[in-house]
């Protein structure tokens, strides 16, 4: 397995905090963005906080996909990270953002297993 | 809960290979530097891959903790994320550093949820 691979940094404002409270949703969601992205899963780990907000993470055979979600706040904190080149992780982020329904999104990718660390690039899209 | 977090990206070289392919070890590696932290562990989902190397992740109430390791190249990539200012993540990072000895190790910090992310620090330090 090589170690190259991207790790796309979402940062979700705006998002529909009924979304971001419901564990079932949020899981299903995303299982779908690692497959839709062509991904393999492994492991699925979701827990729901009181009084709200859920954390969670998809294992993928190509690495992982994370989220922590403030409803509160209207905000999620999403990781996608795949090894290799076979697969876009912002085929996932892109997925998720839509099905939470954010607002506005910043993405950063960074580089991971490729020798010193550099910033690939800086997205920010106000999608409303 | 606040949705300010600090995100340590690590990349972990020349770590000792069949420490990195024990799915036990590293799972009690990351739940013991979690506690270091002073977090709280929520989920615990680890996956070992043939012919080697392993996935995981602890779910804390504070964010999480990840791991891919690649045996067969000495390297382990490592995120620890934690919310709010209680818990710095270095400890938990640094503990597992030096658990798996990497001869070399870079640290990024990425703030979170505190609007437009802007690199915090860059560090890299050859411990050997």
């Amino acid at each position: 397995m090589e170690t190259m691979g991207r790790h796309v940094i979402a940062e979700l404002w705006g998002c529909n905090d009924e979304k971001l409270n419901d564990m079932s949703y949020i899981e299903e969601t995303f299982v779908g963005a690692a497959l839709k992205a062509g991904a393999e899963v492994r492991e699925v780990a979701f827990h729901k906080f009181a009084p709200q907000g859920v954390s969670g993470v998809v294992i993928i055979s190509e690495s992982h996909l994370t989220i922590h979600s403030f409803p509160e706040h209207g905000y999620a904190s999403i990781d996608v990270y795949t090894c290799g080149d076979r697969i876009d992780p912002n085929v996932a982020a892109n997925h998720i953002a839509k099905a939470l329904e954010a607002s506005s999104v910043e993405n950063i990718e960074v580089p991971r297993g490729a020798g010193p660390v550099r910033i690939k690039e800086t997205s920010v899209n106000a999608l409303s």
